[in-house]
């Protein structure tokens, strides 16, 4: 394994002239890797010459490290003895034995009080965290809350399921895992502890494209039967996303492709930005010298803000035979416009990204009242699936009675593994599915292709949608000459 | 009496295997009673081995113990020096010289909040408990609270009657008592408390199918001409039932039957689960297992949940000659078809059972506006009653403006009993009737039947009521038929 | 001056059965008018065998004894060495060398945390309690803060005056004093103290029917041309208004009577119930019995509660020749039955007493748009003044550009008056006046007749008014043919 | 220097009869100045016999002194050894270090925050004080964030430009620094400092009326291209303000002329008063009197009440060739008025002067849609700038939707200077132009002219906004003729 080197040796390089990293007893030159890092600069900086494993090892899957250095950058092994710890995350100090079972949980917000006491800060700020204000991250909870339900009496209610198929696959509740990244932050079971949670209830999951592992591990030990979605963000490199399409091509428990569009540059998670996960280059380092020129690079991290209609779809056709769902839609009109391809679109999912994108914008129920009122056909030609502030039961039967075929829900699982593990995420499926139940026999419903708008009362939110202009008609022309 | 005990014998049969109890000096072995609890078989477990006397008297009927266990179960008495004493609930140490008198408390909040300090956390709990974020529990209130009043000047309000008849019984007020089960919980006088508040005033009460108390004991020392309600909750095992109304046919002071439609399964009563009155018996001890048939068993101990408006009614008209009324209308829908079944069904109540049972449900003041643009000739077919959320005269009168004929009050006569026994409820009752003099003398109003749309603004609840598809046509047709 | 009495002989005669009072050093038998007082039997009971002087005297005005006692209860005097004190009230201590000097005080609340602090509890209970859960009281101001105002620039505004007539009378503004009761609680220069403050400011004042002091006290050192309104509420025994209505009708400096029809029995004020203010006769001594004819009782002392359009006006136009006001309309039908008396009626006030008499009763600036949608002509037929929750310049200038000519302050020179006495007064008024200035100015407005619709934006308002049924037609035959 | 005074013997001059003040080392008799001072006597006197440098210093610009003092008012010079210094502010204690550097402050929230940390009260009052109540202050916000976003999806947002042109001037944002006083009060490098931010960014700048800078001093250092802007209010010595904008024609770096008009009197901020920036004349002094006369003299120091669309813009035309801009507006029909004027006027700033003229008046968001609503064609004929609560590059996109071409903000870059300096205000363009960026990407839009009303949901605003009588017709005929 080469030389050994003493920890006091590595510490000399921590500069960007010459970077050295310590990574699971390895010891790396990263000094020409700096400045490409996806994350930014800053945060290798940060732990130029020390021992790097603890921060590097709950947000980066296995294979990452190999995949972007080159051989030559390995220097040699570091002498554990000799090694400068970085400091012990707050949260992590292992008291378990104060916190409650997490089956003694009653609801999202006990599981989401127990993971905030037991993450670190910086894990509480990644799940946590939305743009701005956090006015649509308030505002998704509360726009399900001001719908009131419509409970029917005298019906036969003893019999009450809520299987239904997602994109042709079976499933024992319409609720699946939105795709959320870094689940090692919050335990080391990971989107595998998550995807094992799923199986056991018969749950869809969608793999987060910057899962802390990777979809190969994550799907390993799937129950027969098991689905998964995974979510694509386009790479500004293309050939990256094209070789890991063809790794999930291979993966047969992947059964869609998840194509997220609402975050094309990252929205301002304040939260995120103090606890030092999202290091925002231009401010840290150019912003003083307050050149215009710094005002054009905040971009997310390799992420391609480029894409289209027409060509990224054509594109993506070719990667893979999958179905393709669209997620982050926010109007009527894009929703319009996927239904035009709906030769290549099969599903869309009104999201505003949990509230991380972009502040003021709708929750999906709006979006679901708009498509109601302006193009109701679409609910017909592509799956309409929803995430944002589902938080009871009642707001997954809400979201089925607007028209959603699926429900996500992503920070919930997120809580739940943080909480208990694998054992959380299942008390987090559990209390929804129970909610989600008990409100359907209070409804006097049995299946849920039962629901629909005579069991809600909608008209507060109506009186808040979009009522402007649209385009249609225009739209339907741009479009269908190239399909 | 058998055999004598020594309580550390006793204390050995403390589990699922071989499970003993102590209840009123006698020991029981309910080892194979467990499982068929109708509260749970964790209730009894967590008393195996002790004397549960205390947690077991203030929530069972008297009779109770005779009807469900088999006389070989009886082992012997207990010899009482060696009794293992369950802890003294909070609440109950007897400090009631520090308490303000009844007579002093001005309003329904100052009866609740006396009746906090006073009760144990267990009472508070079920008293207290709504479903889930007890969003509608909050809404029955508010609901009230926007309705604005119209004084009328000018009229001579010297004379001012609350006197009015209630499914034909004259009542000196329109305002009763909901059933709520287990009133011993806050005070020993128990549901015959409240009868004898009441009797005093001249006003109606409806017992609960779940009361602490036997319906005969509740009725024995009933005033000339007082009348009460019996309210049913049909059972699985129907036989149950019929013997249950078999016995309330017996009581003349019982005038009508009152049949809950609102709870097929049990509503989500956080406070209530934590306090442990309600055991979770799948997520207690089937959950971890997280198969998916546990999901199916979460329903309320006991209910039947199949009933139906054809096959139930008519089994009901055969059990009784009783006038039979509905409880738990929460749409126009519903009262439509109640007023189909008139030659059966005499009145309804509109009803969110206190907001326990399905959070977001509507309150009954959305139902009422709900009925008048849909279908206003309901009210001439059926008397309407509803409860929830009133805690003002204001609010009894807005309801009477609205169309309905009673008003019922569920949690302040319990807090009015628990505050201060028989004059708790009576002094509940005094202010409710004293502040619905007095809004009607300042409307200008001397008798309830001047009062009517005109002397309310319902303009902000106007705008939030349901104005979604309806199908009433459809429901003559389907119904008319059977009839 | 008869015999001396030692203190401790008076405090014998403690009971029901034989009842003594010291008033200003003489001893009075007062047991046979225990039962007739107004203000309940309680009150005196309280006091019996004791010194009632300090809680007597700011509540009585004047000659109050000599008309009420009989010469015969006049006992004798007594010996001041030895009277039991009752107990100083809190707030009187005199330390006023910590309070900031009035003249420093900026708005209407910060005059009412200093009047506050300074006044006993039982002052402060009379002065800000409201009915039920203050929801009126509170609304009386939000509704005016609802109301956006729209200035108009490149207006010019070197002039600005706030002079008007109201019902005939020159003022120096709309902004009037309405009656409110005991201001002797608040201080000891009483009502006088709130004219001498009006007459430097060429302000109207409403005289209140429960004043504590005489009318001829008050309207004694009034400045040339300076105007009063009395307030009359018409009593069980109509000699006893008959006898002062003659006596007003002397006073020159009243130009007209306010009828008060708003409280024909008295709202529930809980604050001024617990401080002992308002001795609730049945629920302190009768409602334990919870005897149904108790429930009668409750009537606003010596009011009478039978008043009607036609019998009392025709009766009041016997009793003066000043004109008549009727205060406490809240309806555009009523305020339209005023208008079809305009021979007898020349001005009706918008009040709902200040939120004390029917709470969630609507506030003024609702009648006043209820009156432009169903009756507009109201506006030329009768003066229009409103009161209730008015606290800055922009509240005035509101109600008149809905159409009211005067506006009401209730509370503010009672608050006023107890922070400084004559000085905190005219501090009140002063203030208004700067700002209702200083808003017409930012209006683009010089003189009050300029100001409309054109200058206010209703619309969150509008939403909230009344849009019921009416039956104006059926009034004006009803009155019509009577006048 | 003439003679040296001890300041023992300053200090005996100091009454209104004999008025002594020490500035910059320079002993002057002011007592015949007192009354004429524009800012009220009070401000003089309570310095009287004083070093009055420190509170002079900031809120004057230079020049001031010569301009006002005649030669004769000039005694000596003080002896420095002797002064007696008035009380250090607090906030100035120079503990900088505790303080979090700029660059890490994310939001103006945290801007605000800090400044107020470092600035003494009386400078904290003035940036923060607004009219009243502070409703229009918060509503001005409120109403930005009421209006939702419509993110659209798969559309190329790789560029991104904020580059606009304002009144022809070419500006790297369309973000402009409002004319707001007394920058020196928050900063020593004062308004030159915000110039030399804006330099930097390309930003656009009005200079205050009432800078504590002149405007020579003020552009001097103007970057090549830098457009800045000038407020006039018009004096009542109409010479002053010739005087003033003679010397603004010769600066070439001024672009345009802002005339203010929402302030012809000043608006009444509480948080000024208490701080004793502001001396009200009237109700310090006079007010005791109560005289009536005293209300006449409110009127904002040397402020010209009398403006109106005729005399003024013929006078003003006169004075010079910049373009004129009106600021103020905040109804439809001035706007309309104002577009009768586009010979004359070329721009309006919809503004309620933050809040601190007029309270309960609308945000400029209302008079957007008020102008949409009534006159669309104004935005043809004049450019319609708005401020008021812009707090996120959100607001400024919602801004620009409804039509706005810039948006000024005011007491963020005060803010800023007084937290950092010039680098504050850099900090403070950087994150408006950050977020105005970031959220145009998200909503899927390159360019400024891209942005309209389909990329926002203004349907709880539309709600609220005026819709009574207007009179656009009569003001045609009434000005048409006139120009």
């Amino acid at each position: 394994m080469g030389k050994v080197f003493d920890a006091a040796e590595v510490a000399k390089h921590n500069t960007s002239k010459s970077c050295w990293v310590v990574l699971y007893g390895k010891v790396y030159d990263v000094t020409d890797f700096v400045s490409e890092h996806p994350g930014g600069a800053n945060v290798i900086l940060k732990l130029a010459g020390k021992d790097a494993t603890e921060e590097y090892d709950p947000v980066h899957p296995s294979g990452t490290l190999e995949e972007n250095l080159k051989p030559e950058t390995f220097l040699g092994t570091i002498d554990p003895a000799t090694i400068i710890k970085s400091e012990p995350q707050p949260g992590a100090s292992g008291k378990t034995e104060e916190y409650p079972p997490v089956q003694s949980l009653l609801n999202m917000d006990e599981i989401e009080e127990l993971a905030t006491k037991k993450v670190s800060k910086k894990a509480w700020a990644y799940y946590y965290s939305a743009a701005d204000d956090k006015i649509t991250k308030r505002f998704n909870t509360e726009a399900f809350r001001s719908i009131l339900l419509r409970p029917r009496v005298f019906i036969d209610c003893t019999e009450c399921s809520l299987e239904t198929k997602l994109l042709g696959n079976q499933v024992s509740m319409p609720i699946y895992v939105s795709p959320a990244a870094q689940a090692r932050l919050g335990h080391p079971s990971g989107e595998a502890g998550i995807a094992e949670a799923c199986g056991s209830f018969g749950a869809l999951q969608i793999i987060s494209n910057s899962a802390s592992m990777t979809p190969e591990q994550i799907v390993a030990n799937a129950a027969p039967g098991q689905a998964f979605g995974w979510q694509l963000y386009v790479q500004d490199d293309r050939n990256k996303s094209v070789k890991m399409i063809a790794r999930v091509n291979k993966l047969s428990a992947i059964k869609f492709l998840v194509l997220t569009l609402d975050t094309p540059v990252m929205g301002k998670r304040e939260d995120d930005q103090r606890s030092g996960n999202v290091i925002n280059e231009i401010t840290e380092i150019e912003a003083p010298e307050g050149s215009k020129e710094a005002l054009e690079k905040q971009v997310f991290a390799g992420m391609d803000p480029s894409l289209t209609w027409t060509e990224t779809l054509a594109w993506l056709e070719k990667q893979t035979s999958l179905p393709i769902v669209l997620k982050g839609i926010q109007t009527h009109e894009d929703a319009y416009i996927a239904g035009l391809h709906q030769s290549r679109v099969k599903g869309i999912i009104l999201s505003n990204h949990g509230g991380r994108s972009l502040d003021t914008s709708p929750p999906a129920v709006h979006t679901l009242l708009e498509m109601r009122k302006y193009c109701p056909e679409v609910f017909d030609k592509v799956e309409v699936w929803i995430d944002g502030g589902v938080r009871r039961g009642t707001d997954v039967v809400k979201a089925l009675c607007l028209g959603a075929k699926g429900v996500g829900i992503g920070r919930p699982p997120l809580w739940g593994l943080a909480a208990g593990g694998v054992d959380g995420v299942k008390r987090t499926l559990q209390i929804l599915a129970d909610e989600t139940k008990t409100c359907m026999r209070l409804l006097g419903v049995q299946r849920l292709d039962q629901l629909g708008m005579q069991h809600i009362n909608t008209r507060l939110l109506e009186q808040q949608v979009y009522d402007g202009p649209s385009n249609l008609a225009g739209y339907r022309v741009q479009y269908s000459s190239k399909l």
